[in-house]
């Protein structure tokens, strides 16, 4: 695929936003159509981003990094202690959260209680395309459960249909059922043409989201510098933008984190933040 | 991995068994705990396999493969167009069901009415790693709109655990939400040892399952002939065995049935039923 070019990004969004009839924010540039969330804003702050928009974010410092990245664990066969060691190790290097699957939220939430790590979990993960229902009902119990933030994926199948209200329906339900918890939605851009990642991004903000993420890691690639710097061109400040899918180095984390990433997802979280530890396998 | 021997499954099946304190069935050797159902035989032989057990089945003739298979079409990418083309050869070819994901089982179900093709759908699908109570949920919405059979993803993680508590009630509530249709339980095997598979049969068994299931398709390996085999020997002639997962011809298709398999999920499947036509890709 060919390199998308600072004029090449700007026509394809003003494309599908004006195929769209939405208005570009005169704030930010982004295209947010709900009023301008201080609190939005105020997260984004914390992490560092409050310069995105008007000079390039500069990467954190190794050591500081841990709190930009959910330490993620979700293959299918992981057992309890896998789940137990990766807890143990966000709270020693004080990463952002655990990404875990639906059914270990319980536990992940027992072993931080008290700690600063949140528990993050993952909804209608990794295809999206279940029912809104269904993401809705895993949302609610998974928060009754412990869960702090969800990441969700959207129904790619009906993106690529035009069915673009059931995409935006389906993104709705989630941050309804999740009522203040952060949401953040997965785009699976491996799968996405560039004009479907601005529609994705779009719809996202339109719906309530509270981020949008390149990946599941369970599909033909990861992050790309591009897609995160085009879906931070699209979203403006408002939004967080979460690099996940084969990011294992500092230098990659930074170069997301460059682009516009707010958070990053990664299984080789130990190796990202200490200097000479191996990235080993696994996502 | 090294071959199974009659012996080597033989051991492992008694060893799982004696340590699940369950006793076998003197009639069929397999280790149904539920009394056995003349409805499941009569299923069974519907679809040739009356013979299992007793001398090894034969291979039905290509034209009537047709009805041993689910039609299957779970990329998450998927579109309309592709899931109506899949739901039209499967009338065409008098397949046995379409296997579609969630989100298309309203559209599959308007399609196919009034063909006896039947409307197959996933549940808590690749990863099995999500709530029973989720898994419910979407059974009852999927049933609501119009399937008639649901194959399900154990709870791999909780098996490898050794919670299998957790997994056989997350089977069970399945089962329960799926009141009358059939309900297949995937094991995952590619991930699974030759005790873990045995004690997940038993499970799903126990559970009130219909079939058992070997392959989602979306992990690092599909179904092979021993564990067909395997499984067939577990669950002895009470239940269905749904051999998935890389099922690309009708020879291949046919080492599956002559091991035990009485349903085979393929993406190839025109390629399989009719000679000449190309297995094409995708899962």
């Amino acid at each position: 695929m060919s390199e998308i070019t600072p004029e090449i990004m700007e026509r394809i969004i003003n494309q599908v936003i004006a195929e769209m009839n939405i208005e570009p924010c005169p704030q930010c540039g982004g295209t947010h159509t709900r009023p301008f969330s201080y609190d939005a804003a105020n997260d984004l702050v914390s992490f560092g981003a409050s310069r995105i928009g008007a000079v390039a974010p500069s990467c954190p410092p190794r050591y500081e990094m841990a709190r930009w990245i959910d330490h993620t664990l979700l293959k299918p066969d992981a057992t309890y202690e896998q789940i137990e060691k990766i807890c143990l190790e966000a709270r020693e290097y004080s990463f952002a959260s655990v990404c875990i699957n639906p059914s270990w939220v319980a536990d992940a939430y027992k072993i931080l209680r008290g700690s600063p790590v949140k528990v993050c979990t993952v909804i209608g993960f990794p295809l999206g395309a279940t029912l809104p229902e269904v993401k809705a009902k895993e949302t609610r119990l998974v928060i009754d459960q412990g869960a702090d933030e969800v990441d969700m994926v959207i129904n790619i199948g009906a993106l690529k249909s035009g069915r673009l209200d059931i995409v935006e329906h389906d993104i709705r339900s989630v941050v309804r059922a999740a009522g203040r918890r952060t949401v953040k939605v997965i785009l699976e851009t491996c799968l996405l043409s560039d004009e479907e990642k601005v529609t994705a991004c779009v719809l996202s903000q339109r719906a309530g989201a509270n981020f949008v993420k390149t990946s599941t890691g369970f599909s033909k690639g990861g992050a790309t510098v591009a897609d995160v710097a085009l879906m931070r061109k699209v979203v403006g400040a408002s939004m967080g933008v979460k690099a996940s899918g084969g990011v294992r180095s500092y230098e990659e984390a930074c170069k997301m984190v460059e682009a516009g990433a707010t958070r990053i997802g990664a299984s080789a979280s130990v190796a990202i933040v200490k200097k000479g530890e191996s990235a080993g396998e696994g996502y």
